[in-house]
């Protein structure tokens, strides 16, 4: 056993250090459709944070790269580690340490799963309100890329719902961010810093979520529209319309296709409605009061037939269940139609009818499909990208992203920069910022062990 | 006229750099009740980016220390210059560029105040959720301290509500980040680093703020208590309702009696109630259907009884609006009536009746007077400090943030440190957060020429 191997037994225990081949495959990445897996030299399980900062202390030490690793459902590579490398695996710290009901805030360690933490809160009448469609996700790597979801139009993302941390510092020290408290301006905010950092500043040992009170009564309202760029057009008219619906997705006709297909799933759309159809948006409204429930439903009927909706189905709660968890997995669908990427743009709201259309345009002229879906209120636009070849396909993503930026928008909305679309971020954001970044990375990292290759090279 | 004038008079115009007599006593200071004003050696008064952004690379090259000014409002003098330094008055950068009614935000120059943006956003039936009790206050005051106020409780603090700036960096570059988008994952969060940051870091010269559609009804309920724990204890049960009160305070009966008087306002709180009354909540709710409002100012009138309140109020309109009138400008009552400082400790929503019993037990020890009233949503408690002798008020002061850190808490949760809470502040927070902050503050302003004095010495 090697002088670091030595060490990190030392701290974490023999039986919590992997090497070689008690090294299994699901260490390799994420779940990234980009680039080969790579195992690492070492992985350890620690348990505590203290043996987090002892682990960064000796990597440090030896100069080895570290990167940390949640639940590894992550779709950019951030937590793909280097070959000579270290990976942290938080799947012992996995402990819910408190659900606090008068301060509605649960202390979680990071490798808690999202489905734990809803099952466990759901109990007390409360919810983490991060859904980013993956609830064996967890908590910790929410933080890294600052996850956000369908629930993110009225809830906000990561960054909205995460009120502290104890975070390890790549120098060793163990810091306390933030708190049980929604506001505080007492320094510089280093919870927001770390949050959405994937893994190349700091390594969070316990997060502090804000919880929301659960309404208990919730509707699924899909319309389909035969004309794509009116349900581009509806959506700031469902958002002004003080309805806040809690989800507020489109999902374009094939993909629609694909994903109802993939779940077996009919949901009532007669076949010339379906035929006619470019696009549909799904709508989620919830209220704590039935007969206020109906009367926003009745509201939002009336607001998308007079937007062009073709029709209005109030889907029953299976249906709306099943639709739901499909337009989740869209992902895994895209992968399973063959492809070759998928990418998470965000432009505002109102940028995306032209969006979507040059990036339609983009594609064509290289012989490449785009389809989707996408958090149409938040203007986070998901693509699957289907072309094989490599460099044409680095081509189409640089011209898409680009585009994405120029309209003001930026490269990802929720999935991260991590190793698969460094370069386009390199290339494409303004070099004075990226130095800045630069900067304030070597104020964190001096000795660069956290996550390199991950945002910069 | 020496080197530097000369400089920054080419660069902003003679008639807007100010020297000597010309400057005139405003420039000297904020609000803070604490330590005498400073007239800076020069004032300018810029136009654009790139003017704010030559004066900087002036600054730096010459080593003048450089602080920004909005409207001079803040409570803890971060705005307050150094005798040597150079003021930045952000009065001519006052435009609204720009209401964005499709994607919800407004696109304003940093010496906006809140009160034209309030005007202007109502026009179009959106408005600017942040309401920090000084409508003279300016937007890049707001980003400046993160600043908070009454709404804070629905719509969240300044972070919550600025998407995007432009900002120039003290070594002379002008960078954008965010924008007119609602999440993004791609790079460090610079936005919500630079904000709270007092004027340290970077120059906010464009703001990009969020806003909500405004709701058509509204209604103002106060509740007398006997019982000042009960007050307390009443608060996560309102928050825990559904209700989703969008003002949600407390008043002390020593505050309300001050600020009642000072505004000259009947309550129509019979006397034997007012007598017997420890503190008040005021609660406001909103809704875009009046009968809906009707129906939660009901449950809320029984939540209350309930809770213990003596007896509910549902204020009519102009004592509603007077009431929260004399609630903004409790800061001034307070100075009128003799305070010699004010703070606003932030702790766990739950921990507030520990943290007042503990304030008001520490002051009584020290013969000082603390009474107030406060965000209780927030956790957030704003206390009048009667104590004449500084000796005796900075160790008193150091105990009560003591305290509040204890319970989890911060200092400041929407005043920010300043020059004035500064040395609290490096004593109290953990010397590995203050490096780790020093450390970001050299990879933004290596010269140091931004606010030094404020947050760090």
């Amino acid at each position: 056993m090697g002088d670091v191997a030595q060490r990190l037994a030392g701290i974490v225990g023999e039986q919590h250090l992997l090497t070689g081949d008690r090294i299994s495959d699901d260490y390799a990445g994420d779940e990234s459709l980009v680039g080969p897996p790579a195992k690492p030299a070492y992985v350890v399980r620690p348990a505590t944070a203290d043996e987090v900062a002892a682990v960064l202390t000796t990597a440090a030490e030896h100069g080895v790269p570290v990167t940390a690793r949640g639940a590894g459902t992550g779709l950019s590579a951030a937590a793909r580690p280097r070959p000579d490398g270290l990976l942290v695996s938080f799947e012992r710290m996995n402990a819910i340490l408190e659900i606090d009901t008068t301060n509605h805030v649960a202390v979680v360690q990071p490798g808690v799963t999202l489905s734990e933490l809803d099952e466990k809160t759901a109990e007390k009448g409360l919810g983490y309100t991060v859904y980013p469609g993956e609830l064996s996700a967890s908590v910790g790597g929410n933080v890294g890329t600052n996850a956000g979801g369908m629930r993110a139009v009225k809830y906000g993302v990561t960054r909205h719902n995460v009120l502290g941390l104890q975070a390890v510092l790549p120098t060793g020290e163990i810091i306390r961010t933030g708190g049980k408290i929604v506001k505080t301006s007492s320094g510089y905010d280093l919870t927001q810093l770390i949050i959405g950092s994937e893994g190349t500043l700091a390594l969070a040992t316990e997060v502090t979520v804000r919880l929301h009170p659960r309404l208990g009564h919730g509707a699924t309202v899909l319309a389909p529209f035969s004309d794509f760029d009116q349900v581009m057009a509806a959506v700031p008219e469902i958002v002004s319309s003080g309805l806040a619906p809690h989800i507020l997705e489109y999902i374009d006709a094939f993909t629609m296709a694909a994903i109802t297909y993939t779940a077996q799933l009919s949901l009532g759309v007669p076949d010339d409605v379906r035929e006619a159809s470019q696009a549909y948006l799904v709508v989620g409204l919830e209220n704590r009061d039935a007969d206020r429930l109906d009367g926003d439903v009745e509201t939002l009927g009336e607001l998308l037939s007079g937007l062009g909706a073709s029709d209005v189905y109030v889907l029953d709660g299976t249906a709306a269940r099943k639709l739901i968890e499909a337009r989740e997995k869209a992902f895994w669908t895209a992968k399973a139609a063959g492809a070759d990427d998928v990418i998470d743009v965000v432009v505002p709201r109102a940028a995306m009818p032209e969006f979507l259309t040059r990036a339609r345009e983009i594609a064509a002229k290289s012989e490449s499909g785009v389809a989707g879906c996408g958090h149409a209120g938040d203007g986070n636009v998901h693509l699957g990208i289907f072309q094989k070849d490599p460099d044409k396909r680095a081509n189409l993503l640089h011209d898409i992203f680009a585009v994405g930026m120029e309209l003001g928008g930026a490269i990802s909305g929720e999935h991260g920069i991590g190793q698969v679309k460094k370069e386009h971020f390199l290339e494409l954001e303004d070099p004075n910022k990226i130095a800045l970044m630069r900067r304030l990375k070597q104020a964190f990292d001096p000795a660069g062990i956290l996550n390199p290759g991950v945002l910069f090279d």
